[in-house]
């Protein structure tokens, strides 16, 4: 027989509650949506704020192409049709971490304004924040770190944002970054700063 | 010009692995899946659970029906595809919240065994606990919280789980529970104990 200890258990009816996880984790879900050319930075900076909101005691998750192109998206191609369907599908998992409390951070290009908004409304009005990296293309170019701009320009990729495929920027993003010339620690304080003030996290004190 | 503050700040290079995450939390991810018949106690069980969970200081989220058919998957209908998709992008999701740290729990009849073996390749041996809820049929129907085996009786459900559609019961779960005379508190008392034994939540001094 097996002994049954339900001491020291509280027991509720119902789900517990966004606001109950977001209390034991000692702050507010968000969803940081960095959105912007290949190599404007999207991602070195979203790791960058990762690690230093983590060394804060904050639980942090980002999504990128290497856990959901290879997984939840690993059946969507790069058609007009599939690409709408992969920002729909992110925007919807990141309202499920943002319901979960976590700070969420999305790193993809994210080129087409409707479907950052559908993303948007999606996720929620005070939840999602839009980066965007205005690195511009030049610099982008330049540093070209996947090789992925020489292929473009030598007709080897096809669509490529930039190129041959537009990149729409936002027109109200919470916060613009153009990493020309901030490092991307300095790009990484903007984004804390931009969670402080939206009450996400507690401000540190000096 | 902004005054840049990088001070108590340390900044690394490449991703904050999940092993970091979970000592933020600690417990360790894991996702218990459990399956079972329409009226079987898996929802009631999972957000039993939760509450002990969170009351301990744990991070937990359920996956159900009301959060995933709603949102990610209201795209897909009840066909074998789409049945299947569905319960490929369960998976797919909750590795991620596994990888985020979380105790993760989804709530769906998840009736094919085919479908329970995908998703827990994709989550990973060691992280998926499967949980049997398998409240004979007989029980469900008497209790049918939601009217829907009277509807499938009535011929105006089809496809129904246990009536005109087939409920593979899993062979090695993690889990078996029978709530015919267990209560949710002494269901989620046997969950808990499950992830305690799997190395996944300290246990409870006493």
């Amino acid at each position: 027989m097996t002994m049954i200890k339900a001491t020291n258990i509280t027991w509720h009816e119902g789900h517990v509650s966004r606001a109950e996880r977001e209390k034991l984790l000692n702050q507010k879900g968000a969803l940081i949506w960095f959105t912007g050319l290949s190599g404007s930075g999207k991602s070195t900076i979203a790791y960058t704020v990762e690690h230093a909101l983590v060394h804060r005691g904050h639980l942090c998750y980002v999504l990128d192409g290497d856990n959901i192109r290879h997984g939840l998206n690993k059946n969507l191609g790069f058609s007009a049709e599939d690409r709408k369907e992969n920002i729909r599908r992110i925007g919807e998992v990141g309202k499920l971490l943002v319901d979960a409390g976590l700070i969420t951070m999305t790193s993809f290009i994210s080129p087409y304004r409707a479907d950052r908004q559908t993303a948007r409304d999606t996720v929620g009005k005070g939840d999602f924040l839009e980066v965007h990296c205005a690195t511009p293309i030049e610099v982008c170019e330049t540093r070209d770190p996947k090789g992925l701009y020489k292929k473009a320009r030598a007709g080897e990729l096809k669509g490529f944002t930039g190129i041959d495929d537009p990149y729409e920027a936002p027109e109200k993003p919470e916060l613009l970054l153009d990493a020309t010339n901030l490092s991307p620690q300095e790009c990484a304080v903007r984004v804390i700063a931009l969670l402080e003030g939206a009450g996400k996290i507690p401000a540190l004190k000096e």
